[in-house]
C-alpha cells in the first residue's frame, strides 16, 4: 500500500508545519522563522533557560514542549536530521538570561556534535552552557560498549518536564545538569513496532514485516529493531518489553516509577490506553508502584504504527517535580 | 498490507481500554466499570452537569473531554456502535446534581434512539433533561433533506468545550440547549482521508484507494465519502474543504471563526500544522479571521489516514468560552 501525506514542497514541509503550529499557539510560541526555531512567546525572567531540538517527524517534540515549566526554545531540524549548529547557537544565545542553558540532547552522532559546536559558540559569546545527553533506548545497548552509545528516545519528555521544573524553582546551571544526567541513567526506553512508517514525499515504507511478526526495539527513525518477534497480544508484547525495562533498571519490589506509553504514529490512543492498562497491572505484579503516568502521543516516528514504553526510576522529589505546573502545547497542567 | 493493533481480546479492546485511560488520569477520572462509563473523578457541585457519548473508536473523544470545564461523564459504547440506553441513563442519573443534565449527542441513528430512551428514563426519575444534537459533517447534507440528516463528527469538541464552560458559569438547562443548538447550526466540518483505517481484530483495511486519489468527505466510522478527487497539494486540497465550508456557514469578509484541524488517526502532526497554516492563510485571504484554533488528534477514526477541518461562526461569547479554564485529559488550558 502506498503512503501519502498532506504535503506542498517536501522540502517545506518543516518550515511550513512550524509556521502553522505556532499560528495554533500564538499565546505560547514565538517563530523566529529566518533561524529556524521556536521560543516561548513570553520569555522568562530569573532562571536557567532550556534549549532542546532534532530532527522533525517526532512531533510534538520538540515544539510541542516549549512554554512554561518545560523549554525555553526548541529547534527543529529538517526531518530526520539534526538541526545545524547555527540554529542551535542562535536560540541557545536567544533565550539565556545570564543564568546559563542547559542544553537537553537526544543522543544522536549529529545532534551530539551540532549542539556541541553550538555550546562552544554560545562559551564563546560568555554564555555558561551545560548539557544533559538522554540515551534510554535499551535496544540500541551494546554489551561491549562500542559505538555511539544508546539513542534517545521518549525519556527525553521525561527529563524536558522535570528539568524544565527544578529551573523554574531557581535551580542553579550545575545543579540542573547533575539532576539531568542523574535522572537520565535512571531512565530506560524500548519500542515495537507493527508496521514502519514513510518519510514524507516517499511513497513507501522502510521496511516490511511479514504478518505474524512485529519489529521489537525499533528507533524513532524508521532504524529496524534488534530483532523480530512473533506477533503476540499487548499483554504479552508489554510483557516482553518490562522484562528488558525492569532488568536494565534493576527494578525490585518497592520500588516507583514514573511511566510513558507513547504512542509512535498510527498507533490508536485506544491501543495506548490498553498497553498502559497492561504496565500497570504487571508492575504491580513485581511490587513495584508506578506514580505517575504519562500515556499518548509524545515522541513519534512520522506515521510508524508501533508504540514505546518508558520507565523511569521515582523518588519523591522527582513525582514533585513531575507534577508541578506547566503550560506548553502538549503538556499541560 | 495487513494492519495489526495492540489487542489482546478484540471484544474486550473498550473496557481494557477505558481502564487504562482512567488509570493514567486517576486525579481527573472516575471509572464506573460495571456500567461502563467514566465521570469526574471529583463532581461538580450547583451547576448543570453534560453528559455525552458515542461509538468508541473516535479516542480522545469522549472520555479525553471529561473534567472541569467540560464534560461530567462520557459514554462509550464498542468500537464504531452506540452506547446502550442503559449505560447512558445510569450515567445521567450519576452525574445529576439537581440541576439538569444536558446531553451531547453526535447524529448517528443509534446514538440518538439510545440518548432519546436514556432522557426518558431519567425525566421519569425526574432529572431535567435537554439535548444538543450535533450535525455538523457537510459531506452527508443531503439537497432533499431526506435520510438521517447530517453526521456528528469534529465539532463536537468545540460543542462540549463552549457548552462545558457556560454551565460552569451557572447557566441554566434551557438557556445552555438554546446556545447549544445555536453553535451547532453555526458549525459545519468536512473530512478528506489518504487511506481507510482498520477496525481492532480486523486484518484489512475498509476500502481501498488508487495512489492518485483521495478520499472526500470521509465519515469518522470508516464511511466512503460523497465522493473521489485526484489527490494533490495540502493547499488545494485544503482549499476545496474551505470553498464548501464557507459556502454553507455563508462566511464573508469581516467574520470571524473557531477552527478545528484535527487528525483522523494516523495522520502526522507535522501535516495537521502545515494543513492549519494553510486553513490560516486561504481564511485571512477571504478577509476571514481565525480567533482560535485546535489543531491535533481529537476525534479520531481509528487509524486512518486523513484529517477534517471544522470552521464555526464566533462571537465575543464565543470566544470567551473557548478560552475559560478547562482541565481534561485531552485539554487543558
Amino acid at each position: 500500500m502506498s503512503r501519502r501525506q498532506f504535503v506542498n514542497d517536501p522540502d517545506q514541509v518543516v518550515p511550513e508545519a512550524l509556521e502553522g503550529f505556532v499560528l495554533a499557539h500564538p499565546t505560547l510560541l514565538r517563530l523566529h522563522a529566518d533561524a529556524g526555531y521556536v521560543t516561548r512567546a513570553k520569555p522568562a525572567t530569573g532562571k536557567v533557560t532550556l534549549v532542546s531540538g532534532g530532527g522533525s517527524g517526532h512531533e510534538p517534540l520538540h515544539t510541542g514542549f516549549v512554554g512554561t515549566g518545560m523549554l525555553d526554545a526548541a529547534v527543529p531540524g529538517a526531518v530526520f536530521a539534526s538541526p545545524t549548529a547555527y540554529q542551535v547557537a542562535a536560540a541557545t544565545t536567544t533565550v539565556d538570561i545570564g543564568h546559563g542553558v542547559l542544553q537537553i540532547v537526544k543522543n544522536y552522532t549529529g545532534d551530539v556534535l551540532n549542539f556541541r559546536i553550538a555550546a562552544e559558540i554560545a562559551a564563546d559569546n560568555g554564555i555558561a552552557v551545560e548539557q544533559v545527553l538522554v540515551d534510554d533506548d535499551l535496544a540500541s545497548e551494546r554489551a561491549d560498549g562500542e559505538g555511539p552509545g544508546r539513542r534517545g528516545t521518549a525519556a527525553v519528555v521525561v527529563v524536558e518536564k522535570l528539568c524544565g521544573a527544578l529551573a523554574e524553582q531557581g535551580a542553579a546551571l550545575p545543579q540542573l545538569a547533575r539532576f539531568g544526567r542523574e535522572l537520565v541513567r535512571d531512565s530506560r526506553s524500548m519500542g515495537v513496532a507493527l508496521a514502519a512508517g514513510a518519510h514524507p514525499g516517499e511513497h513507501l515504507p522502510a521496511w516490511e514485516l511479514a504478518d505474524d511478526e512485529v519489529e521489537l526495539g525499533v528507533g524513532i527513525h524508521g532504524e529496524r529493531g534488534v530483532g523480530r518477534r512473533a506477533f503476540a497480544t499487548a499483554d504479552e508484547l508489554t510483557a516482553d518489553l518490562l522484562d528488558r525495562l525492569v532488568a536494565a533498571l534493576g527494578l525490585a519490589r518497592g520500588d516507583n516509577t514514573l511511566v510513558v506509553v507513547n504512542s509512535l504514529g498510527a498507533t490508536h490512543g485506544l491501543e495506548v490506553a490498553l498497553v498502559h492498562r497492561a504496565v500497570h497491572q504487571q508492575l504491580a505484579g513485581r511490587g513495584i508502584t508506578v506514580a505517575r503516568s504519562l500515556i499518548g502521543s509524545y515522541v513519534t516516528s512520522l506515521d510508524m504504527a508501533g508504540l514505546s514504553i518508558t520507565l523511569v526510576r521515582a523518588d519523591d522529589t522527582r513525582v514533585a517535580l513531575w507534577d508541578a505546573p506547566v503550560r506548553t502545547p502538549a503538556l499541560t497542567w
